[in-house]
């Protein structure tokens, strides 16, 4: 990543972050909470809660975790949900879009999901809870959340795996959190690229050698300018580039026995 | 040039994902392969092109792509990268951020990634490359990509693995048909331009070209070409315009007294 985002400018986004938290019930394979610690830290989260998960702590889910063994190794377990949102204002459930037609719990999409968790974050914890792997959330646990969320896919085949699914939703957070600092955005490498006047100059020397190897007859110059100005605009050469292109046409001038000075 | 016919066929939808190609080179971990099918048809996504996998079909593939084994079973194998983009009028290849510093391609957010590919979906295939799991693209694979694309993340720990990474991209695009579904704004693309193999063929023109006229002496061809080609690709010349330019270099062979026949 680029050098733009200095820790000190995102200090409080990163707090409000930290208050997101994500909660795994009864995982039955280890490897997806090793999965959710890595797709969480890659956009920026760390506060991982597991409610009676089959097996923790194993190797499957370190080895998973990859560069996120922090995240792991800071992971809560807890007895209940309950207990693991006890302290939470905001508690969104994820589900499969067809389970929830039965339930009236608001549902919400994934990015108005992001939005309400990273906005309620700064006031106090907010939990998105996700089910067992193959089951999802019980009707009881869908009850305790105060809204439910689903990720939009192929209704042919909508079976995100939990990990899959941790990723897109920890996405859509982190990008909300960018658009509510995007003047992190904007920072772009310099390049040295060429006057306007070297530009013009470039033209000229590029509708000379058309003409000189008779690309372009004198009487019926057409389109050929026009048409070329917009191609290299488009790629807008830097210095650098202007230099070889302009020793191009020189040796395509010497080529074709007609070179003269251009400058 | 093709004969692919201009914007008065309007694909409809989906038959635009299925001109949407997602290419894995290099891949380790069979499993990744699985991952992926599983994540492209959780999208909406089928066409899955492998070049060079270290080993496919596998068991480990087979287990991680659970209902996507139909998007297995129809992956295509490829010798080279330029094989499996032969067809393609668009590339767009994946990065870390930090990467594409030292390299001037347009560089994409996942949102506008995913709008390109799928707008242009509905002239021909256009393909999304991702690298080897560790590693990534390799510079000479970025080069052959009109685009790059890189996902906002973490910038303390950006490491999306491969198999997020690709379920975030397909996502963002499935999202983008949503859009699209609900309004067809005027983002027609009104441009032909040319499949890759023809492109290609400009380039051999080129460095011909610059020889014939005394540009690159054989023995140190240099940069030139390297250089050349991230400027073209920035452009990225329409059909028309690559015509132009494929006649401004027979022009200049011409007038070098070595034209030759180019095809």
């Amino acid at each position: 990543m680029s050098k733009r985002t200095a820790s000190s400018v995102i200090q409080p986004l990163v707090t409000m972050l930290q208050n997101i938290r994500i909660i795994l019930i009864n995982t039955f394979h280890p490897g997806n909470i090793g999965s959710a610690a890595r797709a969480m830290k890659t956009m920026g989260l760390s506060d991982l809660c597991l409610v009676t998960p089959q097996r923790f702590p194993a190797p499957e889910a370190d080895s998973m975790a990859a560069g996120a063994l922090d995240v792991l190794e800071n992971a809560r377990v807890f007895a209940s949900l309950d207990a693991a949102i006890a302290d939470c204002a905001l508690v969104i459930g994820t589900s499969a879009r067809t389970r929830t037609h039965s339930f009236s719990r608001p549902m919400l999409g994934a990015e108005a999901c992001a939005e309400k968790l990273l906005c309620e974050s700064r006031q106090s914890p907010v939990a998105l809870v996700f089910g067992q792997e193959t089951m999802g959330l019980t009707n009881s646990e869908l009850e305790k959340c105060h809204f439910h969320t689903s990720i939009d896919a192929n209704p042919e085949y909508p079976v995100l795996n939990v990990a899959s699914a941790i990723q897109i939703l920890c996405y859509e957070i982190f990008k909300a959190s960018l658009n509510k600092e995007n003047h992190w955005h904007g920072a772009t490498p310099e390049q040295e690229y060429p006057l306007n006047k070297e530009l013009e100059k470039f033209y000229e020397h590029l509708e000379t050698t058309l003409t000189d190897i008779d690309f372009i007859i004198q009487q019926h110059p057409g389109l050929v300018m026009t048409r070329l100005r917009r191609l290299f605009n488009r790629a807008r050469p830097e210095a650098k580039e202007l230099n070889m292109l302009r020793g191009i046409l020189g040796a395509a001038q010497k080529a074709s026995g007609k070179k003269r000075n251009n400058d």
